[in-house]
C-alpha cells in the first residue's frame, strides 16, 4: 500500500508552522508498512486542493489530507475535496447527529459549515474538536490541529497496511565520500535498502522486508568500516 | 514572484526526519515577499524528482529543492534535475577548481559524482561543506544538511524578491466558531488576507501590501472581540 499525504494550510507556507503534522503522520504510516511517497503542502484555496488531491488520488493506494477543516472562511478543504470528486458539499446527517450528541454541542450553536461534507462521505468522529473528517474514494481528510489530527487517525490506522519492513542503524565514523565503494556493495550483496545520513557521524540506515537479512547486511557493513564507539 | 520547494528524501517520508529545512526556506522567503505555493517532499529517485522538478518549474517563477547533493548511491537528486532539463550529468570545471582551492580538498580525494552538475549549471559553492549546489533553468538545487542548506541560501537570496508584506496578529478570546461572521466582515470591509489558526486561543493573522490598510483592519476586528488579556 502507498499514499500520498497532502497538507493544506498557508501557515505552513510561511514557515510560521513546522509540519510536525506531516513527520507523525509519516512515522505512523512507515510503523505499518505503507510507503508515503508524497507530501505536499498547498495553500487554502479550493482549486489548488482540488487539483492536487485529483491527481494524488489517481496514482497511490490511499490520500491523506489534514489541515483546513472547520467554520471559518478559510477553513475550503472539505470543498476541495469534494470538487476532487466531483460530489457536493452536503449537510452530513450521520456528522449533525454525533456532533449533538457524543459530542455536547447544541444543534442551534453548530454553525453551517461545520456539518457539510461530500455527498455519501463517510463521516470520521472528531472526539478531540468540533470538524468532523471524512473518507471518500479512498481520500483521507483530517482536521489540522495536532491532538484532533492524530485521535481521529488513531480510529482509522487499521485500514493502512503494508508489508512489514524492518530497519537498523549503522553509524559510521569515516567521511560519507569514502564509503561509497561499500554501500554500493553492500546494496549488491544483499536485499536491502540502504540511506547515508551524514552528520557529526555518518548514519547509514538499511531496510528489508526479510529480518535476518537486514541483520546479515547490517553486520557486513559494520564489519568493514570504523564504528562510532558506544559510550 | 512565486516559488515551489521541493525537499527529497527517504528519511523525511519514513518521519525519521522533520521537515525543518521547508519551514526554514518558507521563513525566509515569504519575508522578502516571495509566495511560496508548493512544498513538496518526494523520495531519492531519478524520475520522481525530474518529473516533480519539471511539472513545478512551469507553474512557478523558480524551484527551490533541497538534499540529496553528495558522492552517495541514494544522493540523485542532480541526476534528476538534470533530466528534468533534458541536460547531461558533466564534470563541472569551476566546482572542481572551488573545491580543490578555496574548498581545501585534494584532486585525488574527490569522488567523482561531487563534482557533477547539469551542463552549463551556475555552480553555488557550499561553504559548509563538499556538494555543490547549482542553478539551471529557475532550478536553484541545495545541499540538505541544514548548515549548508541555509549558508548556500543566504549566498544567493538576493535573487528572491517580491512585493513586501505586512502581518500583524490579533489574538481572541472566543471559540472559532463564533467569529465566522467578523472574520468574513473584516476581509470584506479591507483589503487583507485572513487566516484563522484555533489553539488555546484563536490567533487571527492579517497580511496586507499596504500597512496603514492592515493596522485599520486589525484594529476594526479588535473592536469587536474577546481579546486575550496581556500579562
Amino acid at each position: 500500500m502507498n499514499v500520498a499525504v497532502v497538507t493544506v494550510g498557508d501557515e505552513l507556507l510561511t514557515g510560521d508552522t513546522v509540519n510536525t503534522n506531516a513527520a507523525w503522520l509519516c512515522g505512523q504510516l512507515t510503523a505499518r508498512g505503507v510507503a508515503v511517497e508524497r507530501v505536499t503542502t498547498i495553500p487554502d484555496d479550493v482549486a489548488d486542493i482540488a487539483r492536487v488531491v485529483n491527481e494524488y488520488r489517481a496514482e497511490h493506494d490511499a490520500v491523506i489530507v489534514t489541515g483546513g477543516l472547520g467554520p471559518t472562511h478559510d477553513d475550503v478543504t472539505m470543498a476541495g475535496v469534494a470538487a476532487a470528486v466531483g460530489r457536493n458539499l452536503e449537510p452530513h446527517e450521520e456528522a449533525r447527529e454525533w456532533l449533538t450528541g457524543e459530542g455536547g454541542y447544541s444543534a442551534e450553536g453548530l454553525v453551517d459549515g461545520t456539518t457539510e461534507l461530500p455527498a455519501r462521505a463517510r463521516m470520521l468522529p472528531n472526539t478531540e474538536g468540533v470538524a468532523p473528517g471524512a473518507v471518500v474514494e479512498g481520500i483521507y481528510v483530517l482536521p489540522g490541529v495536532p491532538s484532533e489530527m492524530k485521535a481521529m487517525f488513531e480510529g482509522i490506522a487499521d485500514e493502512f497496511h503494508g508489508t512489514a519492513t524492518f530497519t537498523t542503524v549503522v553509524d559510521v565514523d569515516e567521511p560519507e565520500s569514502e564509503l561509497v565503494d561499500r554501500l554500493a556493495e553492500v546494496q549488491t550483496r544483499y536485499d536491502v535498502t540502504v540511506g547515508s545520513y551524514p552528520g557529526e557521524s555518518v548514519r547509514v540506515k538499511f531496510t528489508a522486508t526479510d529480518e535476518s537479512v537486514l541483520e546479515e547486511a547490517a553486520a557486513w557493513l559494520a564489519s568493514r568500516v570504523d564504528l562510532i564507539e558506544e559510550e
